[in-house]
C-alpha cells in the first residue's frame, strides 16, 4: 500500500489566518484511492523549515503532496526547494508563459511579468511532469525518484481542487495498481447517528466494500468502496451494500457523486420534466437562486427570483396581502403559502418555492424562535407549506433553510 | 521568543472526514499571545508515530499544544506517550473521577465507568497540571520538564476553545512576557503580485513589523505585526507602515480586521449614511443579496433584490426596454444601466446596483467573451457603468462580480 503526507507550505496557515480545508480535501480523495495518509504538516515560507519537512517526509513516506508555495512572490519556495531535493532542473516553460500572458491580459504589460514568470519555471523534460492550472497563474508539477514522488499544488482551493481531481488523481490511480471502485450515497433529512444506527450492522462489519460516513451542513453522506483486481470486480462488490443502503434510506437518497448537489439535482429533474422554477426569499437573501444559478444551464429551468427582504417588498412584488402579513406575521405559513403563489403569478413558472424565517442571531421570540422556517411550495398541484425548525447560528439557519426549499421542489418533481 | 508546534491526533483527520479546525483556531490565539507557531502536524492513532511526533516537536519547540487522544477508548493514547516523554507518572484522580460521574450522570452505571476511568488518570501533583473540562469527560494537562512544555487538549472543538481560552491563555501569557500588535488591511482591486511589488521595500527589509500578504478569490490582505515589551510600544512600531500602506493603497482599502468583509463594509456605510440598497442580478444569480444578507442586522439598509436571470425578468420585473436588449443585448452598459435605473424605480432604495454578464463555461462568443461582467449602478447622483473581463471558471468569475459589485456601492458611499 502506498503512504503518503501532505504538506501545506504558508505562514497564513501557521499563523491561523485560515484553515487548511485542503488537508482535509486530499485526505479524503487519496484515503479514497487507497492511498494511505500517515502524516498532514504545516510549514511557513521558510526555507530551511520547509527543506527540513520535505525531507523527513520523503524517508518516512513514498508519496508526498505538497500544498501552497508556488505563488509570484520571493517566498514561495516549494518549488525550487523539492526541485533540488530531487536533483531535478527548473527552466522557463513557454506554453505556461502564454498561457499566463493570456490569463493576466491587460496587467501583463505593466507590473506583472516580472514576478509571475517565476511561476513558469517548471522541471525540465525528463526531470519532472507539469500539472496544468485552469483557474490561475501557478502550474503545479510532478517530481519522481527511488521510488518516491513529490506532487506539487497551489496552495487557492479553487486551483489546486480542479489540479488534482483532473490530472494527479490518474496519474495516482495508475501508480496503486489495485482496482477501486466507489460509490457515493448523498442523503437529505435523515441526521448522521439516526443514518448511521439503521445500518449499523453493515458499519460494524464492513471489510470490503468500506463504508465511509460523513456529516455536513445537513446532509449525509455514504461513501462505499470496494478493492478488487479488476474495476468489474469491485464494482460487483459495491453492489448488496448500495441495494441495502437504498432499501434502508428510500427517497432521502437525493442524489449520487462527489460533485452532486441538492441544486444540480433539482436543476436536472426540471430539465428532465421541462418545468421552470421560480424563488422568493426573505430570510435566505438569494441563497437559494443562487445555489441554482451555480449550475451551469440554469438559464434553462429558472429566470425569475425574488428577494423580498422587507414587508414592503413582499406586498408589493409578490402580493401578499397586507392583513396576512398584519394577522400572521412576515414568518408564518400564511406569508409563505402566499409568497410561493404570488411568485408562481409574477414569474408564470411552473413551481415556486418561497422561504421566511427567523435565521438570527436577532429577531427570535418566545413564540417565533430563531431558527424557525417556513417554506412554501406553489404549483399546478396547488400551494402547501412546510414548518422547519432548525438549530444553529445565522449561517446554519440559512444553509439548512437553501437545502430543504430545493428538497421540497425535488419532492415536487418527483 | 517561544516556539510552538501544534500536534493533532486522530485517524479521522488523516482520513479528511473532518477538517482540522482546532489548528487554526490554536494557531490564532497562539500567534495572538506573540508565541511563533512553526509547525502544524497531524498524526493517527498509532503509538510509534504519535511518539516520534511529540519527541520531534519536543526537540524543535518550545511548546508543544496537542489536541486529541485523551478520549476513552484504548486507541486514545496522547496522554499516556507524553507522560512516559517526560517521565510524569498519571494517577487516578478523584475530583475528575467525581465530576465525571456528575457528568455522566444516568449512564454511569451501565456502561460508560470503565472506559471513562481512563480519562480520570492525571499527572500526579509535581508531575504536571490539570486543565478542567467543563463541557465533557476528558481533562487535559499540562506537563513541563527543561525548559519544554507539553499541553493536552481533546479534540471537540466545544470543548478544546473553552479550556484553552479559560486555563491555557493565561498560562502562556504569563510565560511569554512579550506584546504583540497586528493590524489587517483588506485591499480590493489590485492583483497580489502588483500590490506586492508596490511595497517590495517593505517585505524585502521587514524584520519588526513583518508583513505577511494573502491573496483570496479577488482581494489581497496584508497582515502587519509588531512585536514589543508592551502593547502600547507594539502598536507604535505598526505606524509608519500602515501610514505608507494607506499612501500607496488609497481607497482600494476598503476595510481593516480579520472578520471584515466586502459585504460588511457596504452595509456599515449604508447603516452610517442612512442609505438603502437594492439588487438585480443577473450572473450572480443572488450572490450578492446573499453576501448582504449574511450581516446580521441587514434588513436596516436592504428590503428588495431581484434575480433577473432571463431577459423577459428583466422587461417585465424591471422595466429594461425591449429594444435595449434586442440592440445591445443583455450583457452590455445599456441593459446593466436600465436594470439599475429600474431596481431603484421599482424599490425605491437611494442606491441600486445591477449585474449582467456571462460566467461561462458556455455563452461566450469573440465580441462578448466569458468573464465580460457590466455592473450599472444608480443614485440621486445618476446611473454609470462599468465593465470588468474577469478571467477564471464560472465560480471564480461569479464571485468576482459580487466583490466588484459591492465595491462599486462602497465607493458611490464614500
Amino acid at each position: 500500500m502506498i503512504t503518503a503526507e501532505i504538506i501545506a507550505v504558508g505562514t497564513e496557515l501557521l499563523m491561523g489566518q485560515i484553515v487548511n480545508t485542503n488537508a482535509q480535501f486530499l485526505a479524503e480523495r487519496l484515503t479514497g484511492l487507497g492511498i494511505s495518509v500517515l502524516h498532514q504538516t504545516v510549514v511557513g515560507d521558510n526555507p530551511q523549515r520547509l527543506r527540513s519537512a520535505a525531507e523527513l517526509a520523503l524517508n518516512r513516506c513514498d508519496a508526498v503532496i505538497f500544498t501552497g508555495g508556488l505563488g509570484p512572490t520571493d517566498d514561495d519556495l516549494t518549488k525550487e526547494t523539492v526541485a533540488e531535493l530531487f536533483g531535478a532542473e527548473l527552466a522557463l516553460h513557454q506554453p505556461s508563459v502564454e498561457k499566463m500572458k493570456e490569463y493576466t491580459r491587460g496587467g501583463w504589460d505593466r507590473s506583472m511579468p516580472r514576478n509571475n514568470l517565476k511561476q513558469a519555471y517548471l522541471p525540465k523534460e525528463g526531470d519532472g511532469l507539469i500539472i496544468p492550472n485552469g483557474n490561475g497563474t501557478a502550474p503545479g508539477c510532478i517530481f519522481e525518484k527511488d521510488g518516491k514522488t513529490a506532487i506539487l499544488l497551489p496552495g487557492p482551493p479553487s486551483e489546486m481542487k480542479p489540479m488534482f481531481l483532473e490530472t494527479v488523481e490518474p496519474y495516482l490511480r495508475e501508480k496503486s495498481g489495485a482496482a477501486m471502485c466507489s460509490r457515493v450515497l448523498r442523503i437529505f433529512g435523515i441526521g448522521e447517528s439516526a443514518a448511521a444506527l439503521r445500518i449499523d450492522d453493515l458499519i460494524k462489519g464492513q471489510t470490503n466494500p468500506t463504508i465511509a460516513p460523513y456529516a455536513k451542513e445537513g446532509e449525509v453522506t455514504f461513501r462505499i468502496t470496494a478493492m478488487a483486481e479488476t474495476a468489474e470486480e469491485a464494482e460487483k462488490l459495491l453492489g448488496p451494500t448500495v441495494e441495502r443502503m437504498y432499501k434502508e434510506f428510500g427517497d432521502h437518497i437525493y442524489a449520487e457523486g462527489d460533485d452532486a448537489t441538492m441544486a444540480g439535482t433539482v436543476v436536472e429533474l426540471l430539465r428532465e420534466k421541462n418545468k421552470t422554477l421560480a424563488t422568493a426569499e426573505s430570510c435566505t437573501g438569494g441563497m437559494i437562486g443562487s445555489a441554482i444559478t451555480d449550475i451551469p444551464g440554469a438559464s434553462q429551468v429558472y429566470g425569475f427570483g425574488f428577494i423580498t427582504y422587507a414587508n414592503e417588498a413582499k406586498e408589493q412584488i409578490l402580493g401578499v396581502r397586507r392583513e396576512t402579513l398584519a394577522a400572521h406575521g412576515a414568518v408564518s405559513p400564511e406569508t409563505a403559502a402566499e409568497m410561493a403563489a404570488g411568485t408562481r403569478r409574477v414569474s408564470g413558472a411552473d413551481i415556486a418555492v418561497a422561504v421566511t424565517g427567523i435565521a438570527g442571531p436577532g429577531g427570535g421570540t418566545a413564540e417565533k424562535p430563531v431558527g424557525l422556517v417556513y417554506v412554501g411550495v406553489a404549483s399546478e398541484k396547488g400551494v402547501r407549506t412546510v414548518k422547519l425548525n432548525l438549530s444553529g447560528d445565522r449561517k446554519r439557519v440559512r444553509l439548512r433553510t437553501v437545502l430543504s426549499a430545493l428538497d421540497e421542489v425535488r419532492r415536487e418533481l418527483v
